[in-house]
This record gives C-alpha cells, sequence and structure tokens, in this order.
C-alpha cells in the first residue's frame, strides 16, 4: 500500500451499495417494470441532483430521490401511490453490499476509512447501519452538511476540511465517472471502480487508478 | 397572442433542429449502430457539459461535442478514426430543422425571435446559415460568449441582457427538460415543446405551457 496515502475515502451509490440491486423490490410492485423503473429512477436521480446543483436549488438526496422514483413511475405509464413510493424508498435504506464491499474494508482497517457521498443522512445513516459497516468506517460524511453536490469542487473540498489531510494524500474510490472526475478535478488522487467495463470518460480527467471492483485496491502496491 | 411577451427566445438543439436525426449518417459509417450511436452521443454531450459546469471547467460545445462522440464510439465497441470523427462533426453543422420549425418563425415575423443555445458560434452560425433561417431571426446568441452553459442562471441572464426586455417579457421555448427547468427557475415564462410526449420534470419548475410541436406557439392566446 502506497504510504502517501493518508485517507481512504468512498463513494456510497454504486461504489459500496448495489443501486441498481433494487429492480427486484420494484418488480415485485410493478411486475414486468423492474429493470427498466431502476435504470430509470437511477438516472434521473443522478439527472436532478446535478440540476439543482447547477441551478443553485438544493433539495435533500431523500427529496432528489423520491421525485426522480415519480418521474421514473410516470415515465413507464405506471400508476402509482404514496404507500407504493414510500415502500420503494424504504427499500432504498436497505439496498445490498456489493458482494466485496465488507471483506475490502475489513481487510483496510488499518487504514482511516471515509464514506463520502451525495446521500442525505436520512437515506445513508440507516442503510450503512443495515449493512453492518458502521463499525468499519472512521466516518460517515454527507454533502448535506454543506448542501452542495458533488461534482462540485465545494463538495469534495468539504470532505478533505473534515479529515486534516492534504488533498494529495487521499485516495478516492467511486465507480460513477462523473464523481471519479470530480474528484480528479478538485485534486484528489482517484481509483475508479469500474464495475461495468465502461470506457474512461472524455473530459480530459483520467483516474489514477482503475479497477474492476474494490478488491483491486488490496492488490495495488 | 399574449401582447405581455416581447421577446420569443428559441433553444436550438432538439428545439428547432433534430438532433436525432443525425443517426443516418452514424449508420452510414457504423451500419447497425446508427441510433444507439445518436443516443448516446446526445446523452454524454448534456451530461459533459453539466459536468464541465460544475465542475467549473468550461470548453466549447465543440469540443464537448466531440469528447461525446469519441465516448458514444468506444462505448459502442467502434474502432473510430479522427477522419471518421470529423465527417460526423461536419455533419452536425447540417442537421435538419424539425418540420414546423421554418413555417413557424415565418409566421411569428413580425415578434422578436432569438435563438439561444449552449452551442458555440463555430458550430450554430453554420447551423442557422445552412438551414436558410438566418434572416428570420434577429439574433443568435451563444453561451460560449460568457462561457457559462445553461442551465446556470448565469446563462440566461447573459440573453437576457443581450434583450433589453424585462424578464417576465420573455417566452422561452424549448424541449429539453433540463433548459425549460433552468429557464423557468431563472424567471422566463416557459413553452415547454414537449416532442416525446415525456412527463414534466419533477423539480418544481413546471412551464407555463406545454405544446407538442412548434405550431402550439400559434395557436396560443
Amino acid at each position: 500500500m502506497d504510504k502517501s496515502i493518508k485517507a481512504f475515502v468512498f463513494d456510497v451509490y454504486g461504489t459500496l451499495f448495489d443501486v441498481i440491486a433494487i429492480k427486484e423490490q420494484c418488480e415485485e410492485v410493478f411486475p414486468g417494470h423492474g429493470d427498466a423503473i431502476s435504470q430509470a429512477w437511477r438516472t434521473k436521480q443522478v439527472e436532478y441532483f446535478m440540476m439543482r446543483q447547477l441551478m443553485g436549488k438544493y433539495e435533500s438526496f431523500y427529496k432528489v430521490t423520491r421525485s426522480a422514483l415519480k418521474y421514473a413511475l410516470e415515465d413507464e405509464g405506471l400508476e402509482s401511490s404514496e404507500d407504493i413510493e414510500q415502500q420503494l424508498m424504504d427499500a432504498y435504506l436497505q439496498l445490498p453490499l456489493y458482494e466485496e464491499s465488507k471483506a475490502v474494508l475489513k481487510q483496510l482497517q488499518d487504514q482511516k476509512l471515509v464514506v463520502f457521498s451525495n446521500g442525505s443522512h436520512d437515506m445513508l445513516d440507516p442503510l450503512i447501519d443495515n449493512a453492518g459497516i458502521k463499525n468499519l468506517l472512521d466516518k460517515a460524511v454527507s454533502v448535506d452538511e454543506i448542501k452542495q453536490f458533488k461534482p462540485a469542487p465545494a463538495a469534495y473540498q468539504y470532505v478533505l476540511d473534515q479529515l486534516g489531510v492534504e488533498r494529495e494524500e487521499i485516495l478516492f474510490m467511486s465507480s460513477n465517472g462523473w464523481d471519479i472526475s470530480g474528484a480528479k478535478n478538485f485534486g484528489f488522487r482517484t481509483a475508479w471502480i469500474n464495475r461495468k467495463g465502461a470506457p474512461v470518460e472524455q473530459l480530459g480527467l483520467a483516474p489514477d487508478f482503475i479497477f474492476q471492483d474494490l478488491n483491486g485496491l488490496l492488490e495495488w502496491e
């Protein structure tokens, strides 16, 4: 392990946790639509927090996620209700970890481990609790504390301020292209967890490392 | 026509011009991939200018569009070249108008008509020239003049400053949900040209009017 790394900072949704796994709960409520809903929900969620950041209209990730769900269901032509939406929002607190996430966090216990998410604490804290990884982490930082969504530089500045290390002493992990680009843009070292084998974003901000999953962190010297 | 409207401001890509029509040129170069490339190209183009705005890393729409094309081709697993990319970028200057666009602009000739685009002038001006609508417009305003992409409020402020009217005297037309939301957020009156019959964005910024195509502007009182 590179000794110059003083803190490992992990994105949450899509990186430690599988957001698309929620297709199963969507499928139960809307048979035949689980895949489409889960994909559209995530796409719209990302679009909405970016839009709100661009427009200077911050709302919490909870509200953004719920709005994105409403849009996704309407776009699929499905009749919904407050109860159904609540049921699916509750499922978001029970997202599964990726297969290797917990073991990797355990292996890195002698390091400073932090999660940093666009998720507000009302979603983030129960998720981490439910997954049984709270005691494996030093800290869970949410952009909601400063109300600036990643990939705005102000968001990464905020987590840096919480850590008391230099920006180049942070290794930032995310599976999301927009997040790994934003972190690199800010000056973190970055490890892109490229779960889908996607191309590198064409933004002139290539990640320092690319791993297929989080296990790559353990093999890295 | 509502007499309190002093200027009609049109978005360009997706609103007056059909960006997805470029699938035909994509299909010629990469048979069987035209649809996928044209969709991915547009999606990534929008994502990239939003990302750059969020990160404070402005690049011209030309560069953004070319980067998005590179990504789209790579994501489709296609071998490309500078020549092929140039050929498709050149095709972007020849996008077709939607069927009704020209006739509607002609019918509104007694009004102040402006286009306002994220497109840089190197793309916007030839496009307007090639389509033969230059003489139908009072002005073509590009965000490149201020280097702030829509939907940032600064972009809409810029076009407002060019027009010499009050913000609520502007009717802004766009087919793009992110654009019509951004314009409403800034304080323009908005007419969403909802060509695809999509749901209204769940951003609390519903458009003032919704038309199926630009003809709706003519029927509106």
